[in-house]
C-alpha cells in the first residue's frame, strides 16, 4: 500500500489528455513521502477493519473545505426508518427523529455560510442489511451533497469511508463558497440537493429509492425570499416525492396542509419550487398557467443587459442527478386554481406523475371542484407497479 | 362540496415545506364564503352532467387573464379527423376545416396581444369513442397552451371542464404577457407549443399521437424576423412530425413545396425552427452544418456584455413537452447542401428519425444528388413499427 | 436525374411552414439550369459507382466553406483497427496510426482558424464488412464534425459522398467561423466532437460504438487556457470512454499516467473537462466536489452584469451528440481526493459508469486509500454486459 504520486512524464502523444503546462518545482521530497507512509501503516495497525477507510483518509485530509475556519451554525439530522408504503421500505432524514420525512427538511444557506450537520443514524442494522445488495458491502447511511463544498470527510461515499454505521453519528461539513474574481470561483448558490450515498450498494440507490433525499438552497445576499418553498423530487414508478395519483396529492379542501403531498398558495403569493431527479428514469418537469426563467433564481432582473435573451420556459428535462428552481407569484394574470404539475412524458403522467398547485384567492378561497382525483384507477395507492416496464 | 380554503397554521416542522412568512389579516369572509357555496349549489342544480365542471369553474374563474382587458384579435381552429396513416388514426388542428394538418398551423403572437381562439370540434364521437382508453372519461377534444398565460376556463383539462364536446366550440384566451419589472413577470415571449389534454385521457395522450399539436412563437417587440419558419416535432416511433424515413422527406427536387415533409430554404434566407417534443421518449435534436445559441431567440446581440459566455450548440436534448426555437442563416458558410436534420440517439436515427434541410443555392438551384431516400428501408411508409421497443 | 429548385409559390395554408417573405427576383435562368443538368450527365459517365456521389457533389460543392480563403495548417489523422475488447471490435482514430485511441485525440482551434484534416482509412475491409448491417451500404470511415463550419464536401455522410473507401484519404477542411455582429453568425467557439458517421449505416452507429469519436474544443482569443484538459464520453452499456467499472480507472496510484482511464490533477491545477454523450442513452453528468457555470466555457467572469443570473452545477442532462465543457480549479476548497465523476443514473453508476478524478495535493501526493476498486463486481472487464436490457 502506497501513497499515490502524479509523475511529470509528459503522457503518450493522442491520447485525449495531453497536459499542456505541468508546474515544474514542486516535487515533493521523499522525506515527506515516506513519513506519509508511516503514518498510514500506524494506522492501520490502530484501528479496525471498520473504521480503516475514515481513518486512513483522516491521517491526511482536512476536516473542512478551505474558506471555513469554523462553521457558523450546527444541525442535527436523523436518519431514521418510517412506515412501509405497502411493502415498500420508506427512510427519512428529519430534524428530529419524530419529523423525518420524504422528502427530508430543505435546507437553506447563504454564500459564505459554513454549517456543521451531525448526522444520527438510527435506521436499525437489520433494514439496512435488507436493502444491502451485496454481503460485503458495509452497511449505513451518509449525507452527499450537491453544490456546496466539503472534504474527502464529508463525502458521504463508502471508498472515503464518509459513512455513518448503524446506531453511530458523523458531523459533516458543508460551506456554501462565494464567487471569487481572483480564483475563479463561480459561488455556489443555487437550487441543490443533498441524499444518502450508501444505502445498498456504493451508490446509494436503496437508500434514494427508501426516501433519503431532500432540498437544498444556496441564496446570494439580496435573493428575493419567497412566502413559500416546495421540494418536488420526480423518481421512478412515476413519482412524485415517492408517491403517485391520488398519493401525490392529499390537500384537504377544507384544510390543506402545505407539505410534500400539497402544493398550495394564495394568489400574488411568491413561490419557490426545488426540482430534483432521481432514480433512472428520465422527466420533463411542467407547471400549467405559469412560467420561469432558465437562469439561477429562475427570475430576470430586468434591469440586465442580457435578460433579453434569457429562455423562459414551463417545462424542462429532468435525469437522475439534477436540480433546479425557480419562484413564480402564484395565479399571476392567470388567477386561482387548480393548476396541474406533471411530468410531460405522456406515460408517466397517464401513470400516476401529476400532482396540483392549487392557488387560491388572495383571500384563500377556491370554489368547489375536481381537485386530486385526476387519476382514479390509482386511487387505490402508490404501491401498485404500473411502472415495472419503464420504457423512456 | 365545499369551497377550499388555506388555513393559516403553520405546517408541521420537517415537511419540507415551510412558509416562511404568512399574510396575515386578509381572511375571507363568512359571508363570501356562503356565496360561493350557494352559486355552486345552484349550478349544480342547473346544469347537466356533461357541462359540470366547466360550469362549476365559470362560477369562480375570469374568463380572461389579467392584463388582456380584451382580446386584439380573434381565430377560428377546427379540430377534424385526417385520413388515416396505415391504421393510425390522425386527427388534426387547421384554421379551416380544408387545411387541418399534423403539426397544426404554426401561431405568431407580440408580447402585449391577447388573442381568443375559438375551437370548434368537427372530429366524430365515434373516432373519440375509439381512442378514448377509459370509458368513464369523458369525450372531447381540447387546446392546452404553453407558455402564455390563460385563466383554468382556457386550461384544456378536464378536471377544469375546459374542453370541447364532439359538434361543439369553446373559446380561449391566451395572453402573451409582457415582462413587467415591477410584479417580477419574466414575460412570455419564447418558442411553444399548443396541444390537446383531453382526447383519450386526462392528459390528451391519445391526442397528441394523433396529431394535435402545434407551434407558438411570441416575439418581442423588434426581434428579428425570419423568411421562413418550420415546426419540426420529434415524437415517438423514430417520428418526425408523425413520420419517419422516407416519408419525413417528400421534398420534390423539381418542385419543392415547404411544409411539414419538406424543410427547403435558399442560401442567406434567416430559417427559423420551431422544435417540440412529444410522448414518452427522449430525443437529441441536431443540424448538420448550423448551430445557434441557446438563448431564448437562437441568436447573440453581440452588443451585450454577457454574449461572450452564452453556449453555441447544434445538438440539444429535448423531452415530451420541450420547446426551443432558433433561427439560422441558411448556408452561411458551409453554402446550399442538402443538411441532415436528425435525432442523435443512433437507434432513432437508424430507424428513420432523419430529414434534410435542403439548401438551395441563392438563385434556387441545387444539383441532382441523394436526398431523401437515405432511409431505404423505411421507404414504405412510417407505419411498420421498428420502434415498438423503445429502449433509450 | 434533375437540380433543385425552390419555387416561389405560396404553400397551402396551415401547413405549418409558412413563408412570410420570398425574395422576389431572384429566379435561377433556365439556361443555368440546362447547364447543371448537363454537368451531372458528364460527370454520371465519367466516375464509377464507388466515387459517384462525391463526384456528383464535386461538380457543385465549394471545398471550402465561405471565411476560409486556404487554411491555416493541416493535420493527418488515421483509422486504424485497435486489439479487440473482448469481442467488441474497437477502432480509433490517431495523430499516427500508432497512437490511436478511443476517444481520439482532442483537436484544439481558435475561432477564425482554418484546418485541413486528412483521414486515412486503414481499416481492413473486411472489419468494416463486419460492422455493416447492410450488404449494400457502402465501406468506409469518416469524419463527421459538430459546431465548426464545413460544406458538403466535409460532411462525412453517404448521402454527401463525403467519406473513405478502406485504403484512401480525403481531406475534410473546418472552419471555425468567427462571431460575426454584421451576419449574426453567433460563432463556433465551444465544446465539441467529432466522429465517424458511416461505419455500418448512414449514421454512423457501428463506427461510433467502436471508437471513432473525439473531443473538440474551439476558443476564443483571450479564453483561459488549462493546464489539462481530459475528454469523457459516456455511451451505452455505462460506459465511460467505452469502458466501465474497474476499467474505467485504471490509474496507477505510483505512476498515475493522464489518459483516457486515468483523471488525475493537482490541487490548483485548471482541469477541463469536453464531455460529450454518444449511443442510445440519456445519461447524466455528475462530479463529486466540483461545480461550473453553466456557461460556454464553465466559468464566470465576474465583472459580467448578468453573471449573477446564470446556473452554477453539478450535474448536467447529456443526450447522444451532446457536448459541453468547463474548467475547474481541481480541489478548489474541497482540497485533494479521489472525487468520484459518475452518470447519476442509479442504474448506470451501479452498472459500473464511475470513475476518478484524482486530486493530488500540490506537491503531488495523496495517501494509500481506496481509489478505482469502488465495482468489484464489474471488476473483470469491460464486455460482461450488465447492460442489454437499457431501460432508462
Amino acid at each position: 500500500m502506497s501513497a499515490w504520486r502524479l509523475v511529470e512524464d509528459p503522457p503518450p502523444p493522442g491520447d485525449g489528455g495531453a497536459p499542456e503546462d505541468d508546474r515544474a518545482g514542486k516535487r515533493r521530497g521523499p522525506s515527506t513521502r515516506r513519513l506519509l507512509v508511516v503514518a498510514a501503516t500506524v494506522l492501520l495497525t490502530l484501528v479496525g477493519a471498520g473504521g480503516l477507510a475514515a481513518a486512513r483518509s483522516g491521517a491526511f485530509f482536512a476536516e473542512r473545505p478551505e474558506g471555513c475556519a469554523r462553521p457558523d451554525r450546527s444541525m442535527q439530522l436523523y436518519a431514521v426508518e418510517l412506515p412501509k408504503d405497502g411493502t415498500q421500505i420508506r427512510l427519512g432524514y428529519g430534524l428530529t427523529p419524530q419529523t423525518a420525512s420524504y422528502p427530508g427538511p430543505t435546507i437553506e444557506m447563504t454564500e459564505g455560510e459554513c454549517v456543521a450537520i451531525t448526522l444520527h443514524n438510527l435506521v436499525p442494522a437489520a433494514t439496512l442489511t435488507q436493502l444491502r445488495t451485496d454481503p460485503a458491502h458495509p452497511l449505513g447511511v451518509s449525507l452527499h451533497v450537491h453544490g456546496v463544498k466539503y472534504t474527502q470527510l464529508s463525502d458521504g461515499t463508502v471508498q472515503s469511508g464518509s459513512f455513518v454505521p448503524p446506531g453511530e453519528s458523523r458531523t459533516y461539513t458543508w460551506f456554501a463558497q462565494q464567487r471569487n474574481r481572483k480564483t475563479g470561483s463561480p459561488g455556489t448558490a443555487g437550487y441543490w440537493w443533498y441524499h444518502d450515498h450508501v444505502v445498498g450498494g456504493p451508490h446509494g440507490t436503496q437508500g434514494l429509492g427508501a426516501g433519503l433525499f431532500g432540498g437544498l438552497v444556496v441564496r446570494r445576499p439580496g435573493d428575493p425570499k419567497p412566502d413559500r418553498t416546495y421540494t418536488v423530487v420526480f423518481g421512478d414508478r412515476q413519482s412524485i416525492n415517492l408517491r403517485r395519483g391520488a398519493a401525490a396529492d392529499t390537500c384537504d379542501a377544507q384544510n390543506p396542509q402545505p407539505g410534500p403531498t400539497c402544493l398550495v398558495a394564495r394568489k400574488g403569493e411568491k413561490v419557490e419550487f426545488i426540482v430534483v431527479g432521481i432514480g433512472n428514469d428520465m422527466h420533463t418537469f411542467h407547471l400549467h398557467g405559469h412560467s420561469w426563467a432558465d437562469t439561477r433564481t429562475g427570475l430576470v432582473d430586468n434591469g440586465q443587459p442580457f435578460a433579453d435573451g434569457v429562455p423562459i420556459i414551463d417545462n424542462k428535462p429532468l435525469g437522475p442527478g439534477d436540480s433546479f428552481g425557480f419562484q413564480v407569484t402564484a395565479g399571476d394574470s392567470v388567477g386561482p386554481g387548480h393548476w396541474m404539475l406533471h411530468c410531460h412524458m405522456q406515460f408517466h403522467s397517464d401513470g400516476g406523475m401529476s400532482t396540483m398547485l392549487h392557488v387560491l384567492d388572495e383571500d384563500g378561497a377556491m370554489p368547489p371542484g375536481h381537485s386530486h382525483h385526476s387519476h382514479p384507477a390509482n386511487a387505490t395507492g402508490t404501491t401498485a407497479d404500473a411502472g415495472q416496464h419503464q420504457h423512456n
